[in-house]
């Protein structure tokens, strides 16, 4: 008998941003696997085994996950925000490929509410007109394709969300990465730096491109800039539906 | 008295996929303002008034949004999928800037699954990598910005997402897209159409480019390009978490 192997978003933290479709399919689960403090955020109950692993463990869970829907389980991965950018949907994937023994296995990716979605929601609408997402961790790329992707970006006018921006083992990338910009885009450009939205620690700064400062970021922040007509409307920052 | 003024996303379609936040604003609703079809999916109830306008009035709509609250209702604009991307989110604000006497406005915008996102979920893993979004209608800006932001993206190998890539009154841009991304990504460059995901009417086409034809799309379509290293795997389509 072969179960089946759900990749499930839970969202950016808070509950009420958890679509029903989700929370449908953990109180079906007989297995849900991730990371330790999200798998943290499942009530356990009777019949539910929980496996929380290590990050930086992203194939092994999923090759994990993918036996054990094999044998007849119904796995649910979780991932926080949307399991398909930057998180656990590719990896699940990449171990597929790899184990075509597992490749029958029924897979359903459940989206959720990605972090920049929740962060652009708390300060306005920055992210209102064409934008790009780059993750700026170079552990999975080298450091000049991302520097390639912000000056190419810079010079298209998108608005931009940064994922991973910094982490005691990459303290420097995002010091070089304001640099680029600065560079690009001028000083005054503006810049959000959003810290565990919609969790008891949310914080959020709006600032330039001239005040910003790498460690304004850590592993739990998402970063957004504006494009070239984005700005400030009371308390609030948007970017135009027109382009300059 | 002043009322409060919620923006909130309805996601692509499927009512599980609201999240609890939003229903709970629009349960605490007294008016709910949006383009009909969007208006369409929220149901009457006593103390209710639901207002629904016609494509093309965003602005209109925004300001009769916030006269609504200023004058003490608790107003609910409602938007498929994510109100900050390419949606209603931006208009508020520009309505708001437009109008000082409505300033004080308390203004909420409250995520939700973007039709990216969803499609992405559908297809398998299409955005696991940087990627873009781009408007690819030129009613709110020049056609010129948008060839050259296709073009620079796909110099950054970047995959991308096209909202409204085509209707009755845009019918050929969509073609000159493909024809540009043919020329800067190759023929063999996998393609995602996402016809009205998660209704009852979703169809997803996979291709190429070689093979992608405009009128694979229409207004209810979300397109998906793959970068240099999307690939299949299975029945479906992902993007590796490493850079080529």
């Amino acid at each position: 008998m072969t179960g089946t192997l759900v990749v499930a978003g839970l969202g950016p933290g808070d509950a009420a941003l958890i679509t029903p479709e989700v929370t449908a399919a953990l109180a079906d689960a007989t297995d849900v696997i991730g990371y330790t403090p999200y798998v943290a955020r499942i009530p356990g109950r009777a019949g539910l085994r929980l496996h929380a692993t290590d990050n930086r463990v992203e194939l092994a869970r999923a090759t994990h996950a993918l036996e054990l829907a094999a044998a007849g389980c119904r796995v649910v991965v979780v991932s926080s925000g949307d399991p398909g950018v930057f998180a656990m949907a590719s990896a699940v994937f990449e171990a597929a490929e790899q184990a075509p023994h597992l490749a029958h296995v029924d897979i359903r990716i459940l989206p959720g509410i990605t972090a920049m979605l929740a962060a652009a929601a708390r300060a306005g609408a920055p992210l209102g007109h064409d934008f790009c997402i780059i993750n700026l961790s170079d552990n999975l790329k080298p450091w000049e394709v991302i520097e390639r992707r912000l000056r190419l970006a810079a010079r298209a006018d998108f608005a931009m969300a940064f994922y991973n921006p910094r982490s005691a083992s990459r303290p420097h990338q995002l010091a070089r990465a304001l640099d680029i910009l600065r560079a690009e885009c001028g000083a005054e450009r503006l810049i959000i730096f959003a810290h565990a939205v919609t969790t008891p620690d949310e914080r959020l700064v709006v600032t330039t491109l001239a005040e910003a400062r790498a460690d304004m970021a850590d592993m739990r922040t998402v970063v957004l800039l504006g494009n070239a007509a984005t700005r400030r409307v009371g308390p609030y920052v948007y970017t135009p539906r027109h382009a300059l």
